[in-house]
């Protein structure tokens, strides 16, 4: 993905390797500032999963796959493969609900394993990495460049939430298709819904755009139907969470509502979804529990005051109650198809894409 | 409506008279303080409209009736019509596009032209402007005591904006209906949407829930449409800013996208709305012009920090964009019924109510 440092647009990556250091976005500081911090051990790169630094499953998986290579450049007197055990168990509850980083730990220490050279294992575990790394922003270039076939020229989208590439190594999913055209030269217009409660569009989906160069309106969420009904919107591409065997997705609270909205305006509605978000063992959306989150999400904002200070504002009364459901469940019958790294699939077939 | 004041219910309007004094809750502070504000003479009136002490076109048409009653007390030597002329262009040009202002400012006039003695003068102005307030809140009892009709026993509710008692001297007009069933003794719930992008839900209809006791959550826009699919929702109530000629409504932005969740899920949409919104020389929702705000109510958040100031935070990036409708057209065929103060009324015959 792009970076605008300086006036210029540079390459990144929200995480990658440099010599023994592990570089990381500072992602808790998006979209106010810009900064990249090193983690100079597994320990730190460890700390810094746990601290948020990064999100995103794809690119907590990278960092921790990264952290794992790095650990092989810690290995002391002390036998390697205790050590590196140690490592992978310190990496691996950094965030212990985070299914991609057991897979990218497993996939990094399965290359090293009965390695004996400590330089043979060093190299090995870094070149593991570097493949998980690439393996997995190839997977969204793939989704962006089925996706892009989408786009004509002139087209103007909708997005919810941020499934972009601050959280998937690179590219994004539902974002992917938006950076295929543009670096096409089609010319799109992006609608990013600020998608309350806790503001992922206004603040991340509305930074990768400013990044990228891509032209751009963070809307409040209620305005996502008047733009569908006044003709503005040509095309929805969502993320998902989790998509079950019948083509159900889940995604961010209020992917539901523009989905009928869409459906009720006659708008296409697409779901970008990499193979590792499709759950055969799901049977339908009722199946998916939703998590409801702590009311204090709806009744603080975050944001920068005027010194640049991280605040949290109380927007209702002391004594409101709130209610807080953290996704909502898109039936099928609202999905036009799912993009997937394989190509365009009808929700009800998405079996036939593993 | 009710104000709890040290654990106590006390009935309160947003304007109201007392000898000389026109006295106002200062709606700015509303929901972090309740504090009632003494204007000593109409200039002080005419400035609380203007800062926005009071919201709301039946609340301020109420103030400036008794601004212009208060006035009465303050003519001196020169001639009290010359004096009363001033007073009521000082009035009028407080809030210059309010219509019911102007209305108000005429009925009271209307009343004291011709009147000789000023004791008579004065005592004709006062029961004049007590009398305009006491209608404008009769109507919305009104809408009250026909939607109550609708609510049932254990009824979930959503209402979106505050179509609030704050706004209407007294009631409201979504929120009546509520109010008279909670009075009732039914037991209700009411959903309030937090209503961005300048949450007058989050704020204020969570404010009236609260002094009210009506048990309610708020939520953000974005989790409506759930409710809505889980079953939960058993009842939309909305206000307007305007009803066409065909019934098709103006409302705050994001109406129109649970208009069209509640008819997908199957769940009645109501419409409060006082004769006086109800504007026959307008054929049809395409008529209505709907203003576009600045960005900053998208970019910038306000609230009250920890000490208790009111301030703003930035959400977006600084270099986003953003655009900001501030209201939406829902056509006529996604509304069961509207509800005025002379019954209900299905929005194509919204005509036979007038």
């Amino acid at each position: 993905m792009k970076v605008l440092i300086d006036g210029v647009r540079k390459d990144f990556r929200p995480v990658w390797m440099d010599g023994k250091i592990v570089k990381l976005i500072d992602q808790r500081r998006i979209p106010h500032e810009f900064k990249i911090l090193d983690c100079k051990n597994h320990m730190e790169t460890a700390g810094a999963i746990r601290d948020m630094v990064v999100r995103g499953a794809p690119a907590i998986g990278a960092t921790a796959a990264y952290g794992l290579a790095q650990a092989t450049f810690e290995v002391g007197k002390q036998g390697s493969s205790f050590f590196l055990k140690k490592a992978k168990e310190t990496l691996a509850s950094a965030r212990p609900t985070a299914y991609d980083l057991f897979h990218a730990l497993n996939y990094v220490g399965g290359r090293i394993e009965g390695k004996e050279g400590i330089e043979e294992t060093q190299q090995t575990a870094v070149d593991a990495a570097n493949q998980y790394a690439d393996e997995s922003a190839e997977r969204c270039r793939m989704i962006g460049v089925h996706g892009e076939k989408l786009i004509t020229d002139g087209m103007k989208l909708l997005t919810h939430c941020n499934a972009g590439a601050l959280a998937c190594v690179d590219y994004g999913t539902a974002l992917a298709p938006m950076r295929v055209a543009h670096d096409k030269g089609k010319n799109i217009f992006v609608f990013a819904d600020e998608t309350k409660p806790r503001g992922q569009g206004a603040r991340l989906t509305a930074w990768e755009m400013v990044q990228e160069g891509i032209d751009h309106a963070v809307i409040a969420d209620n305005a996502a139907g008047y733009y569908m009904q006044r003709g503005e919107i040509d095309l929805v591409i969502v993320g998902t969470d989790r998509v079950a065997a019948n083509g159900d997705i889940a995604n961010k609270i209020g992917t539901y509502e523009k989905a009928v909205l869409a459906k009720e305006n006659g708008i296409p509605f697409y779901v970008a979804a990499p193979s590792s978000t499709i759950d055969l063992s799901c049977p339908s959306g009722n199946d998916i529990v939703i998590e409801e989150r702590g009311e204090d999400e709806v009744h603080y904002t975050w944001g920068f005051n005027e010194t640049g200070k991280f605040i949290k504002v109380r927007t209702t009364p002391k004594d409101a109650k709130a209610r807080n459901p953290a996704f909502d469940v898109t039936p099928a019958r609202y999905v036009t198809e799912i993009i997937t790294e394989k190509g365009l699939f009808k929700p009800e077939r998405i079996a036939d894409s593993l």
